[in-house]
């Protein structure tokens, strides 16, 4: 087949004609299928069902320093929690801070604790007339939401295939003191799966801010969630980059294992150098008394260590290979020769990132969602929901089951096809 | 014997004589005991084990709505959790929300919440010039804490046998549009142990505050934590007769599981009317996807319903009640013909109050110390870490075991009788 740009007026709409009818076909079977968010299928949760063995009431819950896990205290996480997600996250043990279930409630207090009480003796934010985030575009709806909610400007800066446009973030990062932090997913990103290269996180590590209080929000949530054994990316860990380069304070380095035990029941962790942590516990002290120790040694028993977590990301794998197969392989076959749409290919996490002709986004969603398919909504990749060019969409392959997946990604096709021809039709009849 | 106040200056110096032996007896011990903090002791965590038993790897950990726990989503909890808290907190489980592992960070994300975005439309406290709390005292340190974090201006407002001085309650907050909040422990007290009368709690639902953000902070840390069986206190339930006094948004209730089953690995949960839980949930959704519902099933699975919880509390009481007798039997054996403290006498909760002569509970606090036995300081009691009479201490029972706190309680009227022998030998010498 011809790419569409290149039909004529007739092509295009005996190929709509076609297309339409289609549609309709697919519509009448009331599909009812959601690739909306990055969940884990009900075969992934399964996998973490041991953890539900390795406690019991003749447990002993008594940690290797002899703290009883059942009771108050330990602010900064039992010892060997430390030391697990320290292997996780690459740190050292001593620069973790265990929290509770969700790194995005981490980030979130994070930014709330800046706008209150400032961060290590700065103005905070609330008592400032503009502060200024920088947002590395498509990103993480829910990142967006978080600054959106503190009342921040969010400046997008576009994302390349090796990170983040690096000059933009050096010339505004070291111009404008109003800019206090970065929103980073820097392995397999939220939504295009890419990672960082080496030279993007040396030049994060390099980066000499205006404002004392610029901190970059270094959210890996996905650092050991790869698809492939044998081909994996590789992020330098930016935590010992930035003490080489003689900043050590500038990042926070935030993970869960959201994604990797269960959503909502693991446990969520903040890296960072001595004098932010100090800083954090600070705050901390007076927000709670102390995360949950028990579920903490929960996820230890189960793991073990490291190896016993990288073979356990092995069996994620096996179930989300073939999902996000599908989506590029369908994408592949059904759009790889029209010329209306990009796509990324990712080695790892949660996400593969679509990009239509200009202004057909909403169009394609809308679409899809009449069809029974939900996606998740056009615009969420950039902040304030406004994706300039009405392009981007994220696609989530791990929820729906593979037959489910290829059922609604041929709707997608179909849909990104439609919306395709009619944009290029109306252009020609114009 | 007669009270010290009786004694002439040579019979307290002769006194004084023989307790300095005796205290010198007690610190060759070197004795290191801790009734600093209300901790649960090994015994009481016991007998929650169960709990570690009841999800295994074949259970199913599907909701009574079809909700798999494993997975992301439920901001305000499981269908059957807030039933179980419902009961618990006497509250229909359609205003409840349950949180994470703490009742103290509800309170403190309360708190921030109101100071960055405000109460329901109302202006953020942070941009405010002056921003007031009523403080009942004495009262529990940590909600001191988190007001003082906030650089919020703390009035205390004394405790009566039967609550608050309503008086002045009513006086401040209906004059005052500064005063925002208030701090109660309503019943089972901390530190005294006493429980709101239903003239109090009347009074608190028919406030007419000045400040249309002003909220009771109803924290009912110990509202099923009786020592006994047929003697207990009651405490009218406040969201419902703030509702039948036509101020249904008056009050946020907050309670938790952590001195049921495990203190950091229980549920926190807030009751309060559906204007205030929309108001919550609208902030809520940015700052996390949801909380441990495992942990929230764990603990329905457990208790089964509301009569397994009571069953639960009366072990919890079996355990501690003798401690209580000891702490209160020592006090009136040790100190009750001498006229130099006061103490309560608690039907229930985590604290003993003891009031000793003005000007020695720091001088108590600091020779039980050095003679091995930690209490909580002198002056937590008060906003800002200052009693200005310096005459109250918090005595904890629940840790220690029972031999432990019969020494400890031994050092302390010891302690007591020194401190207070040498006031009143120096009030007469002067």
């Amino acid at each position: 087949m011809k790419p569409y740009i290149e039909m004529t007026a007739e092509e295009l709409s005996e190929e709509l004609k076609k297309l339409k009818a289609e549609y309709s076909k697919v519509q009448a079977k009331g599909m009812r299928l959601d690739m909306s968010r990055g969940k884990p299928c009900k075969e992934q949760l399964d996998l973490s069902m041991g953890m539900m063995d390795v406690l019991d009431s003749n447990s002993d819950l008594t940690c290797e320093d002899g703290t009883d896990c059942r009771n108050y205290g330990q602010l900064t996480g039992i010892v060997e929690a430390r030391e697990l997600i320290g292997d996780m996250m690459e740190n050292n043990p001593k620069d973790i801070i265990i929290y509770g279930n969700s790194s995005l409630n981490v980030m979130f207090d994070t930014i709330s604790r800046a706008y209150t009480h400032g961060i290590m003796g700065n103005t905070p934010w609330c008592k400032l007339d503009k502060v200024k985030f920088l947002c590395p575009v498509p990103g993480y709806d829910r990142h967006f939401a978080i600054t959106q909610y503190f009342g921040i400007e969010m400046i997008p800066v576009p994302m390349t295939p090796t990170g983040p446009d690096m000059d933009i973030v050096e010339n505004l990062v070291s111009s404008d003191a109003d800019i206090k932090g970065i929103w980073c997913v820097p392995k397999y990103s939220n939504p295009q799966g890419i990672s960082y290269n080496d030279a993007t996180v040396r030049r994060f590590a390099r980066l000499k801010p205006a404002a004392p209080d610029f901190r970059i929000f270094w959210d890996n949530a996905y650092g050991i969630h790869h698809l492939y054994d044998d081909h994996q990316d590789y992020l330098i860990e930016i935590l010992a980059e930035c003490k080489r380069a003689g900043n050590p304070d500038l990042v926070y380095k935030f993970s869960s294992t959201s994604k990797i035990t269960f959503p909502g029941s693991g446990i969520a962790a903040v890296a960072t150098s001595p004098n932010n942590m100090e800083d954090f516990l600070s705050h901390l002290r007076h927000q709670t008394i102390g995360h949950d120790k028990v579920n903490q040694l929960r996820h230890v028993r189960f793991f073990g260590d490291i190896h016993g977590m990288v073979e356990h990301m092995r069996k994620h794998a096996e179930i989300i290979r073939p999902k996000f197969e599908i989506v590029v392989s369908t994408l592949q076959k059904d759009l790889g020769e029209l010329g209306i749409g990009t796509w990324t290919n990712p080695l790892g996490g949660y996400f593969v990132m679509f990009d239509s002709l200009p202004g057909c986004a909403k169009d394609i969603v809308s679409r899809c969602k009449k069809a029974g398919v939900v996606m998740t909504p056009a615009g969420a990749t950039w902040p304030y929901g406004k994706d300039p060019n009405d392009s981007n969409i994220r696609i989530a392959p791990t929820f729906p089951s593979p037959e489910e997946l290829q059922s609604a990604m041929d709707v997608f096709t179909l849909c990104v096809r439609i919306a395709s021809a009619k944009k290029l039709l109306a252009e020609k009849q114009a």
